[in-house]
């Protein structure tokens, strides 16, 4: 395999990789957002007969309101959001602007790996003192994204199957990986993993995406994006409707389909 | 299938089904943590030459250093948001005290089901003006978490089985719902999905589920849980592990298995 990392889309090149995210800077928009993520952490923890949480409550909403009457129509803050064609920094998991995510920052690997460290806290909590089940499911779908970007493919999701093998701990660091295991026409294979210091295997994740491009947003108001997926096999009903059977999972991947030549494809926008 | 709300966790009963998770209350707390939801997204949208950023930055420091010396030990705040064996407040899908929850407000109904309606905006965007599918497949895991509940089950997910039909709209409602599909000895098999109020299937999802119960912190420093998950059908490697094949997709579920009796199991503590 071939990897040619500056022919993709990254922030900086690193001693031991490229880093493949847009980590925090010091800048006053990171600043705000990392403080925002203090906030957050220190509402879940705070005494709730704190006698101040009402004049807390009154900041932040004048905060909010400052920053709302700075902020411009939401469709002009998209094309903003997403201009130029290279990596982002707004999304939930790695974004340094968006105060839900941890964030994650990913690096990619010679080998064609990409991963990151990251702690979680109270606010992604699932069973007492364990990472929220969905909160992993999002972190590995995100970093597979990335992981195809890194393998020279791109596109949304089509089936995320994840796989929870033990309590995933808070407080402590998590890697969080993911590659690009095999293309077959447009379905790109992946498979992630978040692991504990100490290398156990918390979840594990395959997923199917759609190689294609997700045009950006150009001009405010711009059409809204379709796609649908690739039919799975078997009949697909909608699972919630009566009568409908339930979905039949997809079929396992070929586990001896060769990897990808991950560098012969060459870069492409991101819309992670 | 016979269904006796009143003896499931739930917090108040509505005329067109009960309410099964939090919804936000008009208390400090609840209003500090509307607010902080705000400025998350506020941050997200501000014009980001908005000269005013280094100052928002100061004062959410402030706020955040203010709640964090009114707050006990992590230890013991786990205690206290764990406290009794009802539901909780705190997690990141419904928690009214968690500014990470959008939140969903979920609803029991009398056919097994729940459901709940959600608008997300910024801060929860994948592709251009669309839901991350990190964060759906997040709201159905937490969903099918309650609908176990609500089925008389309880546990923590052992597989997530999320597909993707169609991009999900940002800045529309949203329903998301799931119900218990059967259960097999201590399996639980749950379905969901995410539709648009116009009824089009943007997400589903099946999902197997531990029936067993995750003791709840009771006092600080108690020992961490631990589970294992049941061994899938086939070998199941560690996909970022070289050499190790990738894990098989787990076996589709039956069709014509008959739904559990929702009813017999009685109600337990959620550890959601």
């Amino acid at each position: 395999m071939s990897y040619d990392p500056p022919a993709r889309p990254t922030v900086r090149t690193a001693a031991d990789g490229s880093v493949l995210t847009s980590a925090p800077q010091d800048t006053p928009v990171d600043r705000a957002t990392a403080a925002a993520r203090r906030v957050i952490d220190a509402l879940l923890r705070t005494d709730r007969a704190n006698a101040n949480l009402d004049r807390v409550a009154e900041e932040l909403d004048s905060i909010a309101d400052h920053l709302e009457q700075h902020a411009p129509q939401v469709a002009e803050r998209l094309v903003d959001m997403w201009h130029g064609e290279g990596v982002t920094r707004h999304d939930p998991v790695t974004g340094p602007e968006n105060a839900i995510a941890p964030p994650l920052v990913l690096t990619g690997r010679a080998d064609g790996s990409v991963d990151g460290v990251v702690t979680l806290t109270i606010p992604y909590q699932g069973p007492p003192g364990h990472v929220h089940g969905g909160v992993s499911a999002q972190l590995l779908d995100h970093t597979l994204g990335v992981a195809n970007t890194w393998g020279g493919c791109n596109g949304p999701t089509a089936q995320l199957n994840v796989r929870y093998h033990r309590p995933t701990p808070l407080f402590v660091p998590l890697t969080v990986s993911g590659r690009l295991v095999s293309q077959d026409g447009n379905k790109i294979t992946s498979v992630g993993a978040i692991h504990t210091a100490d290398g156990e295997l918390c979840v594990s994740v395959e997923a199917l995406f759609i190689d294609k491009t997700v045009a950006r947003p150009r001009t405010a108001g711009a059409p809204v994006l379709r796609w649908t997926a690739p039919d799975p096999p078997g009949r697909v009903g909608d699972p919630m409707r009566e009568g409908n059977p339930v979905p039949p999972a997809p079929a396992a991947v070929e586990p001896d389909r060769p990897p990808a030549p991950g560098g012969a494809r060459g870069s492409r926008p991101s819309t992670r």
